[in-house]
C-alpha cells in the first residue's frame, strides 16, 4: 500500500455520513490519511489548524467554511480542495491562483436534476396532473378512451441551456418520441447534430415547445429569461419546467401566466427562495411546486460522495482529475 | 406500383383520424385498397357486407364490432386482421381457426404505459408526490439540504410480470441507478441475467422492493395478487403502482394500508372502473389516482395507427408480420 494523502473533512458534519457512508468511506480511507470523527466548521480552532497545516486534500461539502487566502496561508501542503457537493462558486479565486486543484460532484449532482425533469416531462406530457386534479374534483368523471391534449408521441421538448443537468437531460430523452429543441449561445450547429437536437433562439424555443425546461445557470444576462412576453408566446396546454433557479423566470409573469389556465407549470425553485407563506404561487392548481429538492437528496448525497472518492483515488494514483473546475468557465456556471 | 389489397376500416370512427392522420394514412392507402370515408361499426348493413366479402385485411380499433365464425363466413378472402390498439382478447378463436392472422398495436400501445411507469418511479422515488402536498400545506416548511426519506440512488424497483410493458419498463429503467427485481413465473435464470434484472418471488419482491409496480396481465390467477398481507410486508414508506388491471389489487386492502400512511400508492386502474363518487380513493392524501389514461391517448393513438401501417405494408410486401398474435399465449396476455 502507497503512502496514504493527509486529508481533512470540513463541512456541516450532519451531511458526513449521508456522503460518505460504507463503502464510501472505506474506499476513500484507502487513498487518505483522514478522520471521520473530525469534520472541520472551520479551520481557526487549534485541532483543525493543525490539520489544515497537513493537509493535501480538504474534502468539502455542504456546510464548508470559506476557502480564501487566509486560509490558504496556513494550508501549505495543499494540492486538492474535492467538493462533494455541486456549486464551487464559493470558493475563492485564490485557491485556483496557487496552482491547487478543485474538483466537485456537480456531475453526480446533475443527475437527480435530470431525473427530475424527465419525470416531470413523461407525465406533463400525458397532463397526468390535470387529470388528476380533474379527477378528484369531479370524483369520476367520464373514462374515455381519448383525452386530446395528452400524449407524449411527436411532442417537442424545448430545453434551455446545455449545461451538465441540460446534457444529461438530453440523454435521458434519447429512448423517446420527442423532438428535443435547444436554445444554448454556447451551442453551433456541429455540435447541436451530435447531440441530436435542433438549435432554436429562445423566442422560437418558447413558441414551438409543448414543455419548456430550464437549465440555465444563474447569470445577471439571465434574469428573468422567462419573462412575460415569452410565457404569452407559449403555445395552449404547454408546460413550463424550472429545476434551475428561481431568478431566471419573472415571478409575477408566471402567476399571471398560469392563473390564465392556459399553460400549466412544474417549479422544484422560486423567486423569493424560501417562500413567503402568502405567496400565489401555493394556491394555483396548474402548478406542481415542490420545495427545492431536485438536486441531491437522501440516498443521492452518496452518489456526490461515490464522485469524489474516485476523484481522491485519481489523485492518489497519479492521474488526472476527471472533475476538476476550469476557473475559466466559471462565470458561466452555477 | 403493385395491386392494392382490398381493406375495410371497422371500429369506433371517431378514433380513425387520430390513428391515421397523415401520413399514417397515405402510407395504408399506398398498400391498401381501403376508403377511410367508410368505417364499418357492424358487417349488417348492405355496403359493409360488400366490403367485407372483399376484404383481404380488416383495420380495426377501438369499437370495432364482434368479428366471429358468422362474420367469416362472409369474409371469404379474409387474409388480416390488423387491431391498431392493444388488446385482442375480443377477437373470437375462429380467426385462428380459419389461419387468418391477427396482429395487434399492443407493442406502440406498451410505450405509454412504460412512460407513465418510468415518470411515476422517478418522481416517487424522490418523494415529490409527498413533498409537493407537505409543501402546498404548510405553505413553505424549512427548505433544508435533505429530505432523509427520498432520493433514486440505489433503490430496488420490484416489477411484477415480464410482459410487454413490464420489459419495456426493464429497458427505460437501465440509464438509472436502480434494482431491479422481477417476479414472473415464465421467466427463468437465464432470461433474467439477459434482462439485467434479478428474480424474486412475489412475496420476496414486496419486501425487499422500494417500489413495486404491477404488470401483469388480469387473470383468474392473478386476481388481488395485490392483497393485504403483501401490502403489510412492504417497507416503510415504500411505493406501488399500479397501470394493469384494478383486479389485480384488493381495493378494500389498498385502501387500508394506505389509510394508515405508511406506504403510498400511483394508481391509474382500479375495481370497480369506473370508480364510484364515494369511494375512498378519492381522498386518500398518499393516492396519486389518474383515470385509466396510461396507455394511449391523443396523440398516442398515431403510434398506435403507425404500427398498424408498417403490419399492413409487411402484409402487403409479403415480409412476415412482426406483431402476429399467437393464439397459442392468448391465455397469460392482457
Amino acid at each position: 500500500m502507497t503512502d496514504r494523502l493527509p486529508g481533512l473533512f470540513a463541512m456541516d458534519p450532519v451531511y458526513l455520513p449521508k456522503l460518505f457512508p460504507e463503502p464510501n468511506l472505506r474506499r476513500l480511507r484507502a487513498v487518505l490519511d483522514i478522520d471521520p470523527a473530525h469534520v472541520a466548521r472551520g479551520f481557526a480552532d487549534e485541532r483543525a489548524a493543525s490539520a489544515l497545516a497537513d493537509a493535501e486534500v480538504i474534502i468539502t461539502g455542504w456546510g464548508a467554511p470559506p476557502i480564501d487566502a487566509s486560509v490558504l496561508d496556513k494550508a501549505g501542503r495543499l494540492r486538492a480542495v474535492l467538493h462533494a457537493a455541486g456549486s464551487v462558486q464559493w470558493i475563492d479565486r485564490a485557491v485556483y491562483e496557487r496552482g491547487i486543484a478543485v474538483s466537485s460532484a456537480a456531475d453526480a449532482n446533475a443527475v437527480p436534476v435530470a431525473e427530475y425533469t424527465l419525470g416531470a416531462i413523461l407525465l406533463a406530457g400525458k397532463n397526468l396532473f390535470g387529470l388528476r386534479d380533474r379527477f378528484r374534483s369531479e370524483r369520476g368523471f367520464v373514462i374515455g378512451q381519448d383525452h386530446p391534449d395528452s400524449g407524449n408521441y411527436g411532442r417537442t421538448v424545448g430545453l434551455i441551456g446545455a449545461s451538465r443537468i441540460g446534457r444529461r437531460v438530453i440523454e435521458l430523452l434519447r429512448p423517446f418520441d420527442f423532438e428535443v429543441l435547444l436554445s444554448d449561445p454556447y451551442v453551433d450547429a456541429d455540435e447541436a447534430d451530435r447531440l441530436g437536437v435542433g438549435l432554436a433562439g429562445l423566442d422560437e424555443l418558447f413558441a414551438r415547445a409543448d414543455i419548456v425546461s430550464v437549465h440555465a445557470p444563474d447569470l445577471r444576462e439571465t434574469r428573468h429569461l422567462v419573462n412575460a412576453e415569452r410565457l404569452a408566446a407559449m403555445k395552449d396546454g404547454a408546460v413550463l419546467i424550472n429545476t434551475a433557479r428561481g431568478a431566471l423566470v419573472d415571478t409575477d409573469a408566471l402567476v399571471a401566466a398560469l392563473a390564465t389556465g392556459r399553460i400549466s407549470a412544474i417549479v422544484d425553485v422560486t423567486d423569493p427562495e424560501p417562500l413567503p407563506s402568502a405567496s400565489p404561487l401555493f394556491d394555483l392548481p396548474n402548478l406542481f411546486l415542490t420545495p427545492h429538492v431536485a438536486g441531491s437528496q437522501g440516498n443521492e448525497l452518496a452518489r456526490m460522495g461515490r464522485c469524489i472518492v474516485e476523484e481522491a483515488e485519481r489523485l492518489a494514483d497519479g492521474q488526472p482529475l476527471v472533475h476538476a473546475i476550469d476557473p475559466g468557465l466559471l462565470w458561466r456556471q452555477a
